[in-house]
């Protein structure tokens, strides 16, 4: 977390890596140590940020992570965020993996058995998303139910809540708001409560930067306000 | 396309990569897979993922690219997704030009005669430029008028449509999509039909994330809408 | 500014390079050379390009900025831009301080004597922050008055007028226009001039590439606007 080269550009820096975030951040309440790895990694692919996701990824996994866990992260986000962005995450926990001995039979199978599909919740979803998009892009719907919401979705190796949570923060790092409220609505449905969700956003400032957090907020509040009636 | 640590961290990536894009994605119609070559390049680009392209641009100059196409996306894209944007490309392709043994006569020369201008069009969008743009930054004025409009654009070695597909690729890939009805309706202009645009989106949606294109749909609608009147 | 590769892949971006950019952009004016070297350095450390820093944070080394300048500049964007990018642009000035014997004595201490804070600026930031934030994230609230308002902006060793100029860089730079007005406003009170403003805008378009600096266009012309009254 406080890499040696910070001392030799910015004391100041060291100071807040240990004091701001070491002792700070990753300590106050509001969610746990185990949470704030998760979003930090989920930051980190987000963003492409190759450099600082092996000691975060090291944390994650010494902090309660499963190995099945950070690879249902690794393919969520590859749609979320990119496809390059989950390659380059994977070639990073591809080396971690094998300096664990995580072998095959800790990562989950190619196609397992999915979750149970709430069927009038996703109909509700299809048929907006058919309104919505289905007169500019009839693939984009396709591929938006087939792979993601009957497929992906429903892998059963991440909770439905840090599935949405990885989401969230994914929308949040790379400033795509507009998919905000039917996410974060999904997460506090998926049991994400309040006030994680209000110290997720601060976390995010720090690893997606404080405009990215800000950008989030009128957004954030939309939906808890939504949820409050 | 499916690197040998993806089997090592999640099975199921290496599934969605065979079935979904290798298989599914890359073979459906609404695009050539020479358009799909271009638009991954154009948002590998766009998002300054140098670890996917060299695959990607190999591919793109097995299925049709010509050398000074490529060499034009990269040019156009410096000034569309940021110079830096354009030197990683440069430098990810001037080993593969090397390795393919292209040399300089197969490149667009720095100065070629450039393709007559539509001095009307020409006309109108500097005019909208100088309204929008010119209170604020004339440099910009200038700059959009000498570099891009009146040179960048003209450059006869990659379509207009290619040219206007890149930019229109790379707007979506880094959510920048205030642009898009001037660029996306010249593109129309210059040849992409609405089903290669409507499968433009959802072929950017793996590339660029789902989020991006989920971003731009909106947009997309509104000069699908303009253009049936 | 023009490495080798680019020639080998497009004569033409060798011809930009030189004629556009090093004998255009660079020797225009409207701002210093060192206004210029601060601005793409910030383009540069807020969109994460590693590859082309080192070029540009001896140019700036070599242009007037001082080293603790560009150390404070690094400090600032891990906050603005995400602690990643910090980190990154730390670890390419670290090997630049050691080749240039730059030690521990031109760097700002990690906790020097703050500049005097204007109280009623202060208490007006942190009442429209509560008002906006205060209800969906109490920490964020907290860190942005405690870790960046009333500590790091107060960071004795670089110009708040510099401090605000790499803030509005990050925010084009990233596509984040939503907090402009604030920043934009505050660096014309801590000395921005309008003209410098202006050039700013037409600088960052070649580094965070043209639609990033189109899509602030109305955002700055706002700012101007209300600055006339």
């Amino acid at each position: 977390m406080i890499p040696q080269d910070l001392a030799s550009v910015s004391p100041a820096l060291t100071r807040y890596a240990r004091d701001t975030l070491l002792f700070g951040l990753w300590k106050r309440p509001g969610l746990s140590r185990r949470d704030r790895a998760v979003i930090t990694v989920a930051a980190l692919i987000a963003r492409n940020q190759a450099g600082e996701l092996p000691f975060y990824m090291n944390y994650a996994l010494d902090h309660g992570v499963q190995p099945r866990e950070l690879s249902e992260i690794i393919t969520h986000l590859s749609f979320y965020a990119g496809w390059g962005n989950g390659i380059t995450a994977a070639q990073v926990a591809a080396k971690i993996f094998a300096e664990r001995s995580i072998g095959a039979d800790q990562l989950p199978p190619a196609s397992p058995s999915l979750l149970p599909i709430d069927q009038a919740a996703e109909d509700r979803r299809a048929r907006t998303v058919e309104e919505t998009v289905g007169s500019v892009s009839p693939g984009l719907v396709k591929d938006t139910g087939e792979v993601l919401f009957r497929d992906l979705w429903r892998r059963p190796d991440l909770a439905a809540r840090d599935r949405s949570m990885v989401t969230v923060v994914a929308l949040i790092s790379n400033g795509q708001v507009q998919q905000m409220p039917f996410h974060l609505s999904r997460a506090m449905d998926n049991g994400l409560s309040r006030d994680e969700a209000s110290e997720l956003v601060s976390h995010v400032a720090y690893y997606a930067g404080w405009p990215a957090a800000f950008s989030s907020v009128s957004v954030v509040k939309g939906v808890f306000d939504a949820a409050r009636k």
